[in-house]
């Protein structure tokens, strides 16, 4: 499976200890307090930028011309200690291979934490409970200030033993357990704000692919959906309400049912069952969005900017859900418990089109 | 933005206590020793795994049952300060929130680095060179055993100045300075395997659609093409190599093109490529494979097994990649300095047929 090249024409030499000076005799603080002719106490009390400490202006800056040259890094665990806890924030995960949602939440929370002066420690699970465990107890051993435990796909969850020895916060999933506290999607409002975009072009009879798998989403899109047509005084019609695998397959095979119902405006539960529906619509010589308007969810950018037309959708705020699972953790919002409901932002791209009679 | 929800019907009470016991007063190998009625040094044999150490079987299992009834967790970051190096392997990659290909590399990174004891502590930088500096000295600070610099896409990268502190190895990139380590997708055999996969269903005429843009996946993925076709004794024609822009986008607009060279067969540079083209021969009213068979590359899991038919492709394996890189620097695989070439391998599905004449 692997072959090797050699850098070409390269003279027999020592690569490694080229590379890595420091390898063979690491700098210590004793290094830099011998090369500066000074204490190790102040050598430490520059490095931990201890302003009020009385040291001249003259010997601060030898010390740090001292750091300079010999390369000198001040060892972080070193800190940990005294302190009790480390300028870890852990963050487990159960999707990062398998979903582009989880590296939403990591660029949201690394963020967020280096905002703060904290480093994301990244536990990747898959979903593998003996991983989970292992990748929890690697966090308290490194005495990180607290743990996001998220999952990729909005839903419950029940909480590891292990994780209760820290403060955690739950992002993208929550516990009914009171005093936890979460992070979440705002589903309903999504739903409602996938409802608005065809109902502000005009559309009436609007249709709805609901998913068939039971999840938070499934249930709060839906009400999303009711109290959108509600709103704007369109009687519910559970006719106009359908179900499919959430993926292309499922979007395509529910075409059919959908052309019976006679609607002009379709809201499917996620990018990629509308991206099987737009099959389905152009093998029956459908127009999107001249035939009928199709509106996503998720905004999965690999598909949603890219199919023909791009697809207006929702924006599932997994960076945002990242981000302020820190400042939850951080106690920044205020929230010392609960569940923190996040905006379902709107994309608005060209798949639904003002109808005629609006 | 974010609204909050209590817990229901939840007694006042101070949640953070009961979930956190351990924070008022952290657990210490003191109270593990008082508790088991032994010194702090016994504690430390025991906690270290000391095999060898003189203890008693009964005591050993007194002071583990206290470990046990107190909830003590071992500091990892002391250890560190013993070794001179941590238990982590440092990650850096600069697409983890773009691209669902940097998942993979970290999943496979950290299955490898935990077998062997370590854990990773990723940085995701999203491109940006100062976030990579800061992520880069932290690791340094943490003193990782090493690093990975990991890039979205196969290229050509620069050495940062810091990243030279640290054994290290290019993950996904190179750099033709020698004495480097890097592991890297074998574009030639993969295209080279793309191209066969249509050789064996009996076709000939093959066409190329390469990528506009230049990176080493453009040069490799053709020379591979042109090997595949030497080898089956077929003259190479660059009337069948087209160039186009590396998304869905592209894949549609070179449609007209390449229907004008009587291929029967056509190789994409990228999945996203061939769901546009599949657009492009569904208006031109040809059927998939039976009018012309398509091949991709890159394995792009949702969208390549949900196409309409489904897409044979060849897959980047970044997983492998990322594990290959820990054992790289690790020395697990015996190679100290070079690149390393990761194997591609062929996913077939149904979007090649074989030829009536074949």
């Amino acid at each position: 499976m692997i072959s090797m090249e050699k850098g070409s024409g390269e003279p027999a030499r020592t690569p490694r200890a080229r590379r890595i000076p420091e390898r063979a005799h690491p700098v210590t603080l004793r290094d830099v307090a011998e090369a500066a002719g000074v204490s190790t106490a102040t050598v430490s009390l520059v490095v931990n930028k201890k302003k009020d400490a009385r040291i001249a202006e003259e010997t601060r800056q030898r010390v740090k011309d001292a750091i300079r040259s010999l390369g000198y890094r001040p060892n972080a665990m070193a800190k940990t200690l005294v302190s009790g806890t480390s300028r870890f924030i852990g963050l487990v995960a159960d999707g990062v291979a398998t979903t582009p949602f989880a590296g939403q939440i990591i660029h949201g929370a690394q963020d967020e934490a280096w905002k703060h002066g904290y480093a994301l420690l990244i536990a990747n699970t898959e979903g593998n409970g003996e991983l989970e465990q292992d990748a929890i107890t690697m966090m308290l051993e490194y005495k990180v200030r607290g743990i996001l435990y998220s999952t990729w796909f909005h839903r419950q969850t029940d909480i590891p033993a292990s994780l209760r020895e820290a403060d955690f916060v739950l992002v993208n999933c929550f516990s009914n357990e009171p005093g936890t506290r979460s992070v979440v999607p705002d589903e309903v409002q999504g739903g409602r704000s996938a409802t608005e975009v065809l109902l502000r072009h005009g559309h009436r009879r609007i249709a709805f692919i609901n998913a068939t798998i039971p999840a938070p989403a499934k249930d709060g899109r839906l009400l999303g959906y009711r109290e959108a047509l509600e709103d704007a005084g369109i009687p519910f019609d559970p006719e106009l309400v359908m179900e499919a695998y959430p993926n292309q397959e499922g979007g395509y095979g529910v075409t059919g049912e959908l052309l019976k119902r006679g609607a002009t405006a379709v809201y499917c539960y996620n990018d990629r069952m509308a991206m099987g529906l737009y099959d389905g619509l152009r093998e029956h010589g459908l127009s999107i969005p001249d035939d009928i308007a199709v509106v996503g969810f998720d905004n999965q950018e690999v598909i949603a900017a890219h199919l023909r037309p791009p697809l207006s959708t929702v924006s599932l705020p997994h960076y945002e859900l990242g981000a302020a699972g820190v400042r939850m953790l951080l106690e920044l919002d205020g929230a010392t418990e609960g569940i923190s409901k996040i905006h379902c932002p709107t994309v608005e791209r060209t798949s639904v089109r003002a109808q005629a009679h609006a």
